[in-house]
């Protein structure tokens, strides 16, 4: 079993970004001394109404902190970006992180982001598949020449190559049936939403392993999930000490528009409890424990990826949540 | 007076890129160690016949080891880039930097930089000029509108604020008159070019000042202007050691059309001495005392940044060349 931690860069309006960029720089370090395997970072531009650093130039940055630990993008949102740009930038991540890092693709599915960066809705999954295969095409250091619906090439040549060959692994963030399909045909490994309950996430898992048997794929080896999680000391204390941070920021999720990718109607507008319930991890540590193992049993995850901050969350409890799970949780999981 | 290091990225096809990133975190340890006020990266992409990572992840990974040192790109391709993806990633580096960041921007000149961005080469200035004024807004934090010839945002905010405000110094690099005229006018100072001669750069401080004054704006209070630069115990030696690797580095330089950015005619197609005369700083220490004289009485410059390293070039001979200016020319001037 691997472990990793979101290092969660939204924060409300307002506050330091400097103070709170120290901060992350300290919860690398805990989650280093944790034991945890990984730490990630998503991507988003324009964030109202939220702060929020850029996942890269961050990355960058805390792998001076992460030590063992892989450092990975768990999205970046490749229909809105330059394929030659992102290539560059990932290869040069896999070098910094001495060919430890993770690429994770997405579409995206925000109006603002498809506006900003002059990209139609209806066009992402062209750019995403196009550009995929123009990245994975320049990291082989071949000279290549290209003449795409979107992009074009002419006897180009990157001679920087990512450390680890023939790239680092391509993790695809998928929410619905479409891109669940999708992840199994062109990813490494399909990376589970935190977003969608179980009973929605094991019918995927059946329309994922089938996507891979008609693909002719195996089963990835890592089969991670991210999991929005809070362990405090007792159960009580720890539902209530999470629920204005994740009520909040399911809120601005639904204000989004994240809740349309949800499949089968979901939505976010529920009752605390009712969104906790097989969606989110919350509890005291054995509560911890006991969810993980069902989504180990009925999903066969086996790398969880949890998320612990959430805009306003205090950096005490951040840590607090760390410490717990390196001396209760961590301990019931073979790690490897 | 102030002092800056290109953290030298371009690497000859083959050798360990992971090492050669060790190096460079060890030579910002030593800039820092020396007295250095800055260390810097320019930035290409697919850099054949080099391997060379990108600036942005690599400056943020640096600057954990930079301590009082500002960190800057001393040219961001503005045109080739999205100015939403642009803003974030400069306000991210002034973040992790807590303001220490500076942001320069130009316009590439590299033919497969253009199409492999989708950009037209007449389309450049006009990118620039519109990108800047997107991302001096974005920087505001206000709510923006703006519908130009190449972007369209709609009622975008960015709630993420660079920590210096207005905004970091905005620097220019300008090699043809043009772009020294549109340093003038737009940016904070004029980034003066390491490949045009004395007499060609006293040329262009004219048509500087000129645009400055029709401008109505000030002098600024830094005028940085980067060097090549290589200092041995003695002259003869100096010249020695650097001379296969400069003359390279040129050579690449004329084979990219960058000396078709130069005034006037001038050519990197020279014997090394008239290559490296008023172009070059190349001697023992006391050389570099009086060429860097030269600069400041000519030009006015007030701010130097040395590459001391180019592809092939051994980090041994780069440290000495930082230890013997710490130790025998940095003390020559007044820092500040």
């Amino acid at each position: 079993m691997k472990f990793g931690l979101i290092v969660s860069k939204q924060h409300p309006a307002g506050v330091s970004m400097v103070d709170r960029f120290r901060e992350h720089i300290d919860q690398v370090r805990a989650a280093r001394d944790a034991g945890f395997d990984l730490i990630v970072m998503g991507q988003h531009f324009l964030s109202t109404p939220f702060q929020e650093v850029q996942s890269l130039p961050a990355l960058a940055r805390l792998a001076a902190e992460a030590g063992p630990m892989r450092v990975g993008a768990t999205v970046i949102l490749l229909p809105l970006l330059n394929p030659v740009d992102v290539a560059e930038q990932v290869a040069t991540l896999d070098v910094i992180t001495e060919g430890r890092f993770v690429f994770g693709v997405g579409l995206g599915y925000r109006d603002e982001e498809n506006e900003a960066f002059g990209v139609a809705a209806k066009e992402r999954v062209g750019r995403l598949v196009e550009g995929l295969e123009v990245i994975k095409r320049l990291w082989t250091g071949d000279e290549i020449t290209h003449h795409g619906r979107f992009f074009h090439l002419t006897r180009a040549r990157m001679m920087l190559r990512p450390v680890q060959r023939p790239h680092p692994p391509i993790w695809f963030a998928a929410n619905n049936d479409a891109a669940v399909m999708r992840a199994a045909r062109l990813g490494d490994t399909w990376v589970i939403n935190p977003h969608a309950k179980l009973a929605v996430l094991e019918r995927q898992m059946g329309v994922y392993r089938q996507a891979l048997r008609d693909a002719g794929r195996p089963f990835p080896a890592e089969l991670p999930i991210i999991k929005e999680l809070y362990v405090a000391p007792d159960r009580r204390s720890a539902l209530k000490e999470c629920q204005p941070f994740l009520e909040a920021k399911y809120k601005a999720y639904a204000s989004w528009g994240q809740d349309k990718a949800l499949p089968e109607g979901d939505s976010f507008s529920h009752e605390f409890a009712e969104l906790v319930a097989d969606r989110f991890i919350v509890g005291d540590p054995n509560d911890a424990v006991r969810e993980i193992r069902r989504y180990v049993e009925r999903l066969g995850a086996n790398s969880f990826i949890f998320r612990i901050q959430w805009p306003g969350m205090e950096q005490a409890k951040v840590l607090r949540s760390i410490e717990l799970l390196a001396k209760h949780v961590f301990p019931a999981f073979t790690k490897g």
